[in-house]
């Protein structure tokens, strides 16, 4: 259901949701707050599912991510929480993640600078942060999706979807592990002292 | 109580645990299994506080990293789980961590490899896992102590002590993000495409 609701808010900017047994939909108003508007879906998603889920000890815990521009307005970005409430990219937190985030993120908060980071280095940024996270979560693999979003553009021009052994994401990794591997031998060698208890003790470590 | 347990046990080699009201001690046996006697005193802990903590809603929910080398034997390190198991490290996985893993982790999967890494180079990994961690969690911070074992010297010469604002740190730090941000700079642009959906929806994200 969620993700029809997706696909067709996506596609027609309608909400849809099932309420007594019954699909209904309703045209979403961008001008007030879409995230807003997908939030009360997630809630009645929630309302329906909720029991089900919880009888086979699982949470309701769908995360959602929404980016879009409307004309005449700026572009915005945001997640959606299970709980239905949205929260925004900011200049300070100008990145938004959702799932498995906490390996893939470093990166990102080493990369992404509001206004300073171009769009293509971005995309790199992105897709680093996706390979670190396949490195040390065997679970999490292609297929990747990227969209570059060009503010004002209205055009969906700059897509691209990277299957199980693309070329181009295998090199990018075979690459970025050379250079990673390079940078930390280029680095100085740290220096070191004897342990304070070296000398009372210096059987243990 | 842990705290006085693993500071008695790596200096005297005792296991101080408290039964019945009385602090007791006795003598640890590393040859049958260090690891299972810490394990069973974090049991005896976890018997003594788990009441009083779940009163409030805390788990009980202590890690212990513990490493070290009997002569006559390889080294060996264990994390021990707050229920008591010990998890070995191994050729596949050689390094174990504890508290704020993930975002720390890409970096050490990608650069340390068993009997090839030197330990310089470890000792650099190490660091730039920490880095990464403190970089994406702010409750993570210095000090950080380092610690190199060379197998079979029996002896702790090799010791690092990082405080707050420490020039070396700061160095590395520093080096560490122009290479990162370079090495980004020198990976190919990606190719993008239309989306599919560019003709028949071009407004949205």
């Amino acid at each position: 259901l969620l993700d029809e609701l997706v696909r067709a808010f996506g596609e027609r900017r309608w909400i849809v949701y099932r309420q007594d047994g019954d699909v209904h939909r309703r045209q979403a108003a961008w001008r007030l707050s879409v995230a807003c508007e997908v939030g009360e879906a997630v809630r009645q998603v929630s309302d329906l599912d909720r029991a089900a889920l919880e009888r086979d000890s699982y949470n309701f815990n769908v995360h959602l991510l929404l980016g879009g521009q409307v004309r005449g307005e700026g572009p915005r970005t945001f997640l959606i929480y299970p709980q239905g409430n949205p929260l925004s990219s900011t200049e300070d937190s100008p990145f938004l993640q959702l799932g498995e985030c906490k390996y893939g993120r470093p990166i990102l908060d080493r990369g992404i600078v509001y206004e300073s980071t171009s769009l293509k280095s971005a995309a790199k940024y992105a897709l680093l942060s996706f390979d670190a996270t396949m490195r040390s979560n065997v679970t999490v693999g292609p297929p990747i999706e990227l969209l570059l979003y060009t503010k004002d553009s209205f055009q969906l021009d700059n897509y691209r979807r990277f299957r199980d052994k693309d070329p181009e994401l295998e090199t990018i990794h075979a690459l970025w592990e050379r250079s990673l591997r390079n940078a930390v031998e280029d680095l100085p060698d740290l220096n070191f002292d004897r342990h304070p208890a070296h000398d009372s003790q210096p059987v243990l470590l």
